[in-house]
């Protein structure tokens, strides 16, 4: 699970992976200045935007999965909110200025060190183009979600839950593990949602 | 923002501060290899572990804030989901097995790269010590939260708002931004609540 490193970022000298005193798993530690160098997952923050009945996809201009679809989501920056990163995010692929309305999921993917946070958003003013890194935006129907073309399993899963909630008139915020599935194969991406907390939004 | 680093860890070359091209913020890139050394905001789980009426908080025996009472919470690692690292958290630092019964927060802390994610918990059965982080570890009424002698603001923001819910007989979700509040020292560590995003769970 570690991300390897070879060099000490305080002193430049060799790192070893070892337990440091008192801890109870391998981190990378220095073997000169014997600083520990400490890994934890990633946040993902995006968005659902909503607008009457449709919602903003995005087509990847980037690796991974270059040309299939997404939302719009982008790593967690220093000295931001998520909520703030999720609408910086919309509007660096989407080109749209949005105002978050209600949280909607917290994903974990622990075999990748990342967890993903989406909020439901609506736009400030009627707008969207591709960014940078988007091919294509567009606004779609739910029916016309293209499962097959979708760029990550936990878009998949976030907008099969959106979906279902929408056809039960639900609202509800979605907590889980996105997984590999026993007995898939890893490299199929083949994931599903464990640890699944659902809870109804009043 | 950035954590101060000297060298890359990949090839142990000095790294400069700079915008990567195509990119728009600062980042640590390596002189030689020019990797980019990205830093994101940690997360920390931790719970709120109810058992009849009650609630389970901790004197912590670490810096920072030794012998000062907080809620079981710690750095999320790889490798784990949030409610996993949560469920570990609480074990390791009150002695308590717990499992999750509901989401309570997510508070960023912008202007020191965190964000705190708690899930509501109780026992799988009643048992709690103080860990080797822990001073002391007790069950007490919400009445008698030490306020005076909590940790961190983003505790107390979440005793308060768990108070709140609880003299209202509400079940919330809260979400928000734990900020410096205007014209407060920020040695005060006197924090308030931005960006404040409260769902009502049904």
């Amino acid at each position: 699970m570690l991300v390897a490193i070879k060099f000490c970022s305080n002193c430049g000298a060799s790192v070893d992976v070892r337990i440091p005193p008192g801890e109870d798993r391998e981190r990378f530690v220095c073997t000169a200045c014997q600083m520990v160098h400490y890994q934890n997952p990633k946040l993902v923050v995006g968005t659902i935007v909503e607008h009457e009945g449709q919602l903003l996809i995005c087509r990847r201009a980037i690796a991974p999965r270059h040309g299939y679809w997404t939302l719009p989501a982008g790593f967690h920056e220093l000295g931001e909110s998520t909520m703030a990163g999720a609408i910086r995010e919309t509007h660096e692929e989407a080109g749209a200025v949005v105002t978050i309305t209600a949280p909607f999921a917290h994903f974990d993917i622990p075999h990748i060190g990342q967890a993903y946070v989406f909020y439901r958003a609506v736009f400030d003013s009627l707008g969207y183009h591709a960014g940078p890194e988007s091919l294509e935006v567009k606004l779609i129907d739910p029916a016309d979600i293209p499962w097959k073309e979708l760029a990550f399993d936990v878009v998949r899963i976030a907008l099969e839950l959106y979906v279902e909630d929408r056809k039960a008139g639900a609202n509800n915020f979605h907590g889980g593990s996105v997984t590999v599935k026993p007995g898939a194969s890893r490299d199929l991406g083949y994931c599903e949602l464990s640890e699944r907390l659902t809870v109804k939004l009043g």
